[in-house]
């Protein structure tokens, strides 16, 4: 073992992080990325009047940023700290809300940088099995002592959690912090937003990753009351004042304001999903009900383990997790259609050769 | 006080950047970003084909800007992690280096991100005086039983640690973790990346904000050997895998790469930290020997904090700390020649009707 690592960096438990590869070009629908490129407005706002400004610091507040976030959703600036990816949104929100007396929860079967987060931080977590159809149980976390996380729709199966479910965590106890992983709402999952103005103990997690199409330029959101956006500002300036560089806050400041090619894009997601859902149930695929750009499924024929080495080997990267209960599972990007019928094409053949 | 926060966010101690105005043009030299423009090599490489490429996550392991970097100091990419500036990077040793029974030793005058960070993750910190006349002696550190970090040059003194003094204190301990803040070594302080090949227990940090025009694209790196290297990734993997976005990945790369502007802009900097200087003690100031690309001085006439408001009134902006010792300073970024002569002509005026 390491001797200079500290005692806390010895039990931290690092995420693995969905394959990027660089030497082979791949049907990638491993990492839930956009098959859309950037909005134009994106690529006009990044011009190179503003590269010659990266000798200049980037805004520390992300005024502009934060102002169109705010816009968009109805809030005002305050409700709002934007960082480098939901992933550090999601790290200040651990040290802001958890720590000593202050145990976390999330399910067993959820995003796994939750877990990374909490070791990160030495936080007392307690993880609570999702039912036996993945669904979430909210009142096996109405008693919980500490602040709870849930991921909505859930990564890695798809599903959303019904908003009155969260409210009604937020309701038993207005102490409480919940915080709410947006991550993928925007392809289909209720929103707790509209919430905001009600509860203070909400926090709403979001990215660009996913729907803005700006998953290489690491930008994610916080969205709450001013006591929580507070405590996340307490934490983002201890850590790293200066998170968010200048040319991703005009990125994701150009994503934000481009209402139209959200909607298209998004509309699109849906409708491929709709379409795979139905090619993979034609395969004698089960696909679970996703409100994301994901879909997760598993075959009765090949495990997922299985599933995932012959694509691979045939040019398509899906993910797997070998782990308890979603062994059999693979995960599927929902991408063009030309990925999605490379990905059916596939499937199909090496199904009729079992 | 917020009900919200966990014990450990009670007690942070969040840093206070240097102003960042929006509302009004200043000659700016309160942050120590370079007067020049980057690298025309990154205006080229960050092309629209790469933008077009935003919707793709940037790769975690940062690959091609690791092997620029290790190409640059003769190292390999192993002994390299880079991150969202050099302040994520220090996030990060402090983690993997600082914990429970390892306590951090710093100088009491110095970067003051060290102290934001130590309360971050709950340290015991080592405050350590820095002789009067602001020099370090290395004596006082050699039997701290923890992980030592030191700013060399120094911020905001200059002032740049003799290289046998680091050494001292690598060889006192071998598994004793050295943290050389090299932010500004650039501009003329003895790296001690050549110690790599001899020191296990040596972390050299280095940032492209200053010596390489990218402060608003947040690029910093450490080096290491493999151990330490490991350890970074360690807690990178646990807080945020994809920490460096794509269009940082390719200016950083490229601004690595362009040797000769890195050293005419180095070499210019230079030139006018001595003009600056030699200008200021015309005019009765004491100026601290600086290593860096900014000098900290002091006017035996007007106090710091006199000098700081004056010149903002006057549309110049330069950096002052309200805290013991360094008072009667301030800290003037060195940036062109045409910044400075405005910044002199107006102390010049200001002295005259003292």
């Amino acid at each position: 073992m390491n001797n200079f690592l500290s005692a806390e960096a010895r039990s931290l438990a690092p995420y693995t992080p969905g394959e990027q590869p660089r030497d082979q070009q791949y049907v990638k629908l491993n990492t839930n990325e956009s098959p859309f490129p950037p909005s134009r407005r994106v690529l006009k706002a990044l011009s190179r009047a503003e590269l010659l400004k990266l000798n200049l610091y980037s805004d520390p507040a992300c005024t502009q940023l934060n102002a169109a976030i705010a816009a968009h959703y109805g809030l005002r600036p305050e409700n709002v700290v934007s960082g480098n990816g939901s992933d550090e949104i999601l790290a200040f929100a651990f040290r802001a809300f958890c720590g000593t007396g202050r145990p976390v929860a999330y399910a067993d079967v959820t995003y796994s940088f939750y877990q990374a987060q909490a070791a990160l931080f030495g936080l007392e977590a307690r993880v609570i099995p999702l039912r036996e159809d993945f669904t979430l149980n909210a009142d096996d976390y109405m008693d919980f002592p500490g602040t709870i996380v849930i991921a909505s729709p859930n990564a890695p199966t798809g599903i959303a959690v019904p908003r009155e479910d969260v409210q009604r965590l937020l309701e038993a106890d207005p102490n409480r912090v919940v915080i709410v992983d947006e991550a993928y709402v925007d392809f289909g999952g209720e929103s707790c937003v509209p919430m905001l103005f009600r509860y203070d103990n909400l926090l709403v997690v979001q990215t660009m990753s996913k729907s803005r199409q700006l998953a290489g330029g690491r930008v994610g959101f916080a969205l709450g009351g001013e006591a929580l956006i507070g405590a996340l500002n307490r934490v983002k300036y201890s850590f790293n004042p200066y998170n968010v560089n200048r040319l991703s806050l005009i990125a994701g400041t150009a994503a934000m304001e481009d209402e139209a090619y959200f909607q298209s894009c998004c509309g699109t997601i849906r409708e491929n999903r709709a379409w795979l859902t139905e090619e993979l149930e034609g395969l004698g695929f089960t696909v679970l009900p996703s409100s994301a750009n994901f879909v997760f499924a598993k075959s009765g024929r090949l495990g997922g383990g299985e599933l995932y080495r012959r694509l691979k080997e045939n040019g398509i990267l899906v993910r797997w997790f070998d782990k308890d209960r979603i062994r059999d599972f693979i995960r599927i990007t929902v991408g063009s259609m030309e990925q999605l019928a490379a990905l059916t094409d596939e499937l199909a053949q090496m199904l009729e050769e079992v």
